[in-house]
């Protein structure tokens, strides 16, 4: 049976290594297609983000889940959130160290009264909800451990990374985003991500939006928000490139993946690179930068 | 010399007991007169706000800082956030514990590289600016004790409580917000306040709002950008109405503060009382609910 829906995936946006490109496109189109798999069978736009998003973070190249960046104290510190467009329903979580899927634990948030739990309240919330305990170490990559390491000794600059996922499911919309925040951030640091209508926003009839980039500019100009509303009365690709100018005036750089309520797909970014994946009703592809994006 | 600005404080909305009316209303009034010494005195808009904030925390009577509501471990967890217009910048903390005052905590967050700290890496940033531990302690009172005794005995409502303020400065507005949160709160459960555009946002050229109510309704409408950005083509008042109103099909009620760019002064409020004092071209007056505000 065809499925009339339509999916965006991305894998983060900054500067990708030149060795790790193929692999990591191989990654987000995995998450991709797992997400069209939920549409599939029938499961709803909600459930297919947190989907793509939950293989993203045990993808261990990307940076969020397992592979996260380390914070200063050399351990990992996650956010992550989901909203459903229906009901404008939003759930997230920050500063959560021993889960294995921060975005299934931003979904079970989303189910209770709250919208945001930080830190050790969430670890206690995930085990009330039958998620276990995942050991703190095992979200630590080689990979991570040797950037982090590097990182000290250099005083490199910043590399961010963030996952993220939009999907439309021929009735609604809803949106998953999941990072580990910025290598050697420091402790109890949030960005955009857990935040709503900053990193993350659905509205139902409007669309879905999810961002990637130095989350504290993206923050400040309620960048996922903003995207979607400006549907109201513009093109996808023109609401994309109006926020990201604002974020860029007031510093910062990054990308946003959105859906809109007809399931029309739009990706734009200041970064150097940003790794997306999709399908819809123009056919499905993948690259290492969504300014490929123009076939769909 | 005659100050050119104006100011408006509240003290959260929800049933006041009748007996705490009048010692309320005092204590928004002084904390209304402190942000306009700060003007007189040649301050910002931004000091003005977080000097009233300041005065609300340490005033038990109100919950933030000390006095804020016991959560479900019975110690006090905290958020708060400041928005200068100019730039937009946003500096907050959330699930703070060990702070006198959150408020002065959330702008040092604005003057370095973050917008959001929580819990333990925020009371660890405060150290490194100086800002001393304070006991947890001495932030619960015998008031807050009694009721979340009595809220445990009997499974009360939850009653919610959250102190603001917006200020312009003749040239400029800036909001600051702060809260101890929902009584027998989840640890860990963060609220609207301290998330940009949710419960405190500042734009340059449009104005400024704060937020009390149920939070994770304000948040989930963002409602303080909202009620900010709809000055564009509404007056102020009409701002305030259209965004609780969208906040009540969600599900939610309580009330906001407004500065538009020209120190026009707005409050509007669905829970059953607003505690507010202002100051402005119009006067000043203190009321234990901000209907009375017509006179202004």
């Amino acid at each position: 049976m065809a499925v009339v829906g339509a999916v965006l995936v991305h894998g983060g946006a900054g500067r990708i290594e030149p060795g790790e490109r193929a692999e990591r496109v191989r990654g987000v189109a995995r998450a991709r297609d797992a997400a069209w798999a939920v549409l599939e069978a029938g499961g709803s736009a909600l459930e297919a983000a947190v989907r793509a998003v939950e293989l993203l973070e045990d993808d261990p190249l990307f940076n969020a889940g397992t592979g996260s960046a380390l914070n200063r104290d050399g351990f990992v510190e996650m956010d992550a959130a989901v909203m459903d467009g229906e009901g404008r329903a939003f759930g997230a979580v920050a500063a959560v160290r021993d889960v294995k899927n921060p975005v299934r634990l931003a979904l079970e948030v989303m189910r209770s009264e709250h919208v945001l739990l930080a830190g050790e309240g969430a670890s206690r919330f995930a085990r009330e909800r039958g998620i276990p305990s995942h050991d703190p170490r095992a979200l630590v990559t080689p990979r991570q451990l040797e950037r982090w390491s590097r990182a000290r000794r250099e005083a490199a600059g910043e590399q961010s990374g963030t996952v993220g996922a939009v999907v439309y499911d021929g009735r609604g919309v809803a949106a998953a985003t999941s990072t580990g925040g910025i290598l050697d951030q420091r402790v109890g640091r949030v960005g955009d991500t857990p935040l709503p209508g900053a990193g993350t926003y659905a509205e139902a009839g409007l669309g879905a939006a999810s961002v990637t980039g130095h989350g504290e500019y993206f923050a400040r100009a309620l960048a996922a928000y903003r995207a979607v509303a400006a549907l109201r009365h513009m093109h996808p690709d023109a609401a994309l490139r109006e926020v990201l100018d604002d974020v860029e005036r007031l510093g910062g750089r990054g990308g946003i993946i959105l859906v809109d309520a007809r399931g029309r797909l739009a990706c734009h970014h200041t970064s150097p690179d940003m790794l997306v994946a999709w399908q819809g009703p123009g056919g499905r592809h993948e690259a290492a930068d969504c300014s490929e994006r123009e076939t769909v």
